[in-house]
């Protein structure tokens, strides 16, 4: 047991990231166990519903998140819960949309001279799962907000809204500043909105991305080291991946691995970190205890055309409220209780996470003295383990997909119908000079900044509203004709967005309010910086006395658990 | 052995199908092993890219072609010889494209009064494996003519063109006339375009699906049953179906099977066939010695609407030169020989089967006396067995894919580049009332049938022609730019076309010479019989003493075989 102390004295010493301090649990967790798992969510950025081949692409290669879809389950009608990253990540923590909790206005996202953030009133999946007894982590992209005051004031960050362990992250992503290319921006990568920070501290500006993707799989891995420590807690871990938003990236293992290009290199390199996960969970012999999710934040970018990803003909992408923007990839991994290589049908929502665990784990203390808030998920626990409902289809007559752009709703989800009140318009005409190499032929002219924000002016209005059934028709092409069921889907549409409305209480708009002295900045003023530390992981097998004897990472990293934990 | 010979002999009385000659082999055929597989090909008709599970659909059904999948490996990239069904057809089982057989003119595909056919002098690939010794059978959809001269002298059908044995079989299918109900003829289905042989018997008019399936099923199995008093001899079976060519069909088991509708239910009715294949060959012991493949005659018919399949979002579709119309679903299945679970991105062409057992099965003596011809197909053994050839995307550096409309070369494909010469128009416009239920938006006014011929004043040139990079960009949404890449890619794709151009000799077009006369007829004038006669193996079953003693279908089929073969 020496060896151990050493080992995680050593940790708390070398890394600023990991926090040493207590949880803030109400209720005693749960023994983990595959009923009550550890629970991963490996969310990915901007990825399409039709980038992977196992969603039918035809040039993305073969990757680990295949071996993840044979050994799991697939789902084809799964949704984000917004078309924008802050939004969409705002409403999977919380279980509830983005309009609750008033992360709207502005750019529909978080940017760095922004003083908003998620609500502190609001509970995060991570204060919930912390309440409930389990530790706690995160890495990678955040997006959630940073400063409010000052530009180190940190108020908004992952570590204060529930996450014991924060690893390398990126609180704000607008990877186009990081572009190394000097495509996008002559002048090279802009630091003051491309950066990465180590827990609360900013540590790169410019963000530098040879080495992010291991170091990201490294705090992974240290993450999974420490709960060693602890086999009978279970433990919420966030890997959020700053893949595959534009502008792409890949290291030098990645560049040029994919006929596709560099979006498919990036692609790639993120499926092999997935791939890290699983094999981890598996030498450390948590994979039947720990239920991994892989999904995307939206749909892909596709007005960037071969820059963005591919909605496999589904109507629009990111940032609309037509099928390419909120229907997302989707897959559930736990080994002899997520039945592999099952497809379902059943549509289910990135909000259905939180409303699954907070329905699973009853903690009425951790209640006490909150408000009762309307979240917008359902349990899917059952789903997850592939018990079909009696009633095929049962999962949205529980709850409808409203689908957001901004304040705006646009439309819902009913059943196999979605009902269209409003559209924003799809770019694919005109040439935009700057960016002829992503969209040869043809690229939004007016700007797609316009159909993320959705004014007012720019909206199609549908009265009587647009009606698809997109079961029989997932690409929209063809709307309902007027007849009886027709006016019975739009009656009943309209009870349930009354109802809907009536729970909805007005909040203070979070996005769009700027401060620009809180943008973060490592050494005024010129926001260069690379103070990136060795990570954690990385000591800790090089310190052991392992390497020496072995070159095979896969087992010398199960020797070093066994070395370090020989009565696990 | 007594009980054997008494059946064969029951079933050469029973069915005028079986046709008890002697083959026209020309060399001793290979022993059947893993390396001389028996060949089975399941050709879908109609069926898209996008229309299975395991092409990414998101409301079709798992399916026994999932499985299939599983089993075996799905390409990405695989193409049909033409964009509609008989050129189509023409060029998978001759192994040369349309043009060079004079599979051009007329509507592009055969109807009742064409008095031409696949012509004589070319080989098909039932009469190659008939002299290698193979015995050869089929079932389903021909569309490779009907007679000459008379309404009866069947001079084009499959039993005159190599194939030994024929179930039931539709020489021709515009399933259109078969519709029952009456949206599309008000007056029911048109028995003179709407029939069902058995062998080269006209036996039903109008068809009737309800039973059809079933009993392309039961003579799929009693060419099996044959097969084992040969065990060592291969056989190649051509299973064609005539599914799921609008208008759709299913029969009870099927109806109402799909969250999607009619369109699905015949899609899981068709699966459920395959199955029954895989099924049949695994209870046989044969299934290791047996290459199975399942295609799609070409793209969708997507100007059906919903009464037609997906493309996933691939431009166009059926009669059409973008990807939507020639890129098909291509499956391959040999357990232990094909690899499971593999997904191959190589460019492969239905023309590639012809070649690839012409390469493997040399017999100088059939091509004695005969021309020798071009073929417009490779050698994909190696791919089929998953051997990665040194360098990828190398099967399409030995045969562009060549996309035909009629006797006008449209596109090419080379590399990853496809060159458009000229496209024809995509509708999405205008309401063409009779077909509101399918379309209910909107569907094609001008009508599809101007698509289908493609006549020269309805084709728009490209002069520099139109290029796609199709890897990158396989919706074809952004033609690349002008550059030096460009010019080397045109100037490529130009010397291919006149080499290819050169290998074409002029032959007579076999479309569009009609005699009303000669349409089949059962009972002038009424066209209206049915006198399919039970199917034999329906009958062998019934007959023997095991289903007194039995109810589980699968085991009672598995004991037959044994009580009948008891040595093999």
């Amino acid at each position: 047991m020496h060896l151990r102390l050493e080992h995680l004295l050593v940790s708390c010493t070398l890394s600023a990231l990991f926090h040493c301090v207590a949880t803030k649990q109400v209720c005693p967790p749960p023994r983990v166990s595959p009923e009550n798992p550890n629970v991963i969510i490996l969310m990915v950025d901007d990825l399409g519903w039709g980038d992977l081949q196992s969603y039918g692409n035809p040039a993305q290669e073969e990757t680990p998140i295949e071996r993840m879809v044979r050994e799991g389950s697939r789902f084809t009608n799964a949704y984000s819960a917004d078309s924008m990253c802050s939004p969409s990540r705002a409403g999977f923590i919380t279980g509830r949309l983005p309009i609750r909790l008033g992360v709207t206005g502005g750019a529909r996202v978080f940017v760095p001279q922004d003083i908003g953030g998620l609500p502190k009133d609001e509970t995060t999946m991570a204060e919930m799962f912390e309440e409930r007894g389990y530790a706690t982590g995160m890495i990678g992209k955040w997006h959630l907000g940073i400063n409010e005051e000052t530009s180190t004031d940190g108020v908004h960050l992952p570590s204060r809204r529930g996450f014991q362990y924060v690893g390398v992250n990126l609180p704000f992503t607008n990877v186009w500043e990081c572009d190394t290319t000097k495509t996008m921006f002559p002048d090279g990568p802009n630091g003051t909105k491309c950066f990465l920070y180590d827990g609360d501290e900013l540590v790169q500006q410019p963000m530098i991305f040879d080495d992010m993707t291991q170091n990201l799989v490294d705090d992974f891995k240290f993450f999974i080291h420490q709960r060693k420590a602890e086999p009978t807690r279970p433990f919420f871990f966030y890997f959020s991946f700053p893949h595959v938003h534009s502008a792409q990236f890949a290291n030098n293992q990645f560049l040029g691995s994919s006929m596709r290009g560099l979006y498919g290199d990036n692609i790639n390199e993120m499926a092999w970190a997935v791939g890290e996960v699983l094999d981890t969970l598996r030498a450390s012999g948590m994979a039947e205890n720990t239920l991994v999710i892989l999904m995307s934040d939206h749909g892909p970018h596709a007005e960037l055309c071969l820059n963005g990803g591919s909605t496999a003909g589904l109507k629009g992408g990111k940032s609309n409220s037509y099928e390419g923007g909120f229907r997302i990839p989707f897959i559930a991994w736990q080994p002899g209780t997520v039945p592999a290589g099952r497809v379902s049908h059943e549509v289910i929502s990135s909000m259905d996470i939180y409303k699954t665990f907070l329905d699973k784990l009853p903690c009425p203390e951790a209640e006490e003295g909150k408000e009762a808030v309307p979240h917008d998920g359902t349990n899917i626990w059952e789903e997850l383990k592939g018990i079909r409902p009696k009633n095929a289809g049962s999962l949205i007559s529980k709850r409808p997909i409203f689908y957001y752009c901004n304040a705006h709703l646009m439309a819902i989800r009913l059943g196999r119908y979605k009902i269209h009140y409003k559209t924003s318009p799809i770019f694919r005409n005109g040439t935009y000079e700057g960016t002829k190499q992503m969209c040869p032929g043809g690229k939004p002219l007016d700007d797609w900044y316009v159909s993320q924000k959705c004014p007012e002016e720019h909206l199609t209005k549908h009265d009587p509203p647009l009606v698809y059934d997109v079961v029989f028709d997932p690409y929209e092409s063809y709307p309902l004709v007027d007849d009886e069921l027709l006016a019975k889907i739009r009656a009943q549409a309209s009870r349930k967005i009354l109802e809907h409305r009536m729970s909805i209480t007005p909040v203070k708009q979070q996005l769009g309010h700027f401060n620009a002295s809180i943008m973060p900045c490592c050494n005024p003023p010129s926001c260069i910086c690379n103070k990136l530390k060795k990570r954690p992981y990385a000591q800790l097998v090089e310190a052991s006395e392992l390497v020496k004897k072995r070159r095979n990472t896969r087992s010398l990293e199960k020797e070093v658990f066994e070395e370090l934990y020989p009565d696990f």
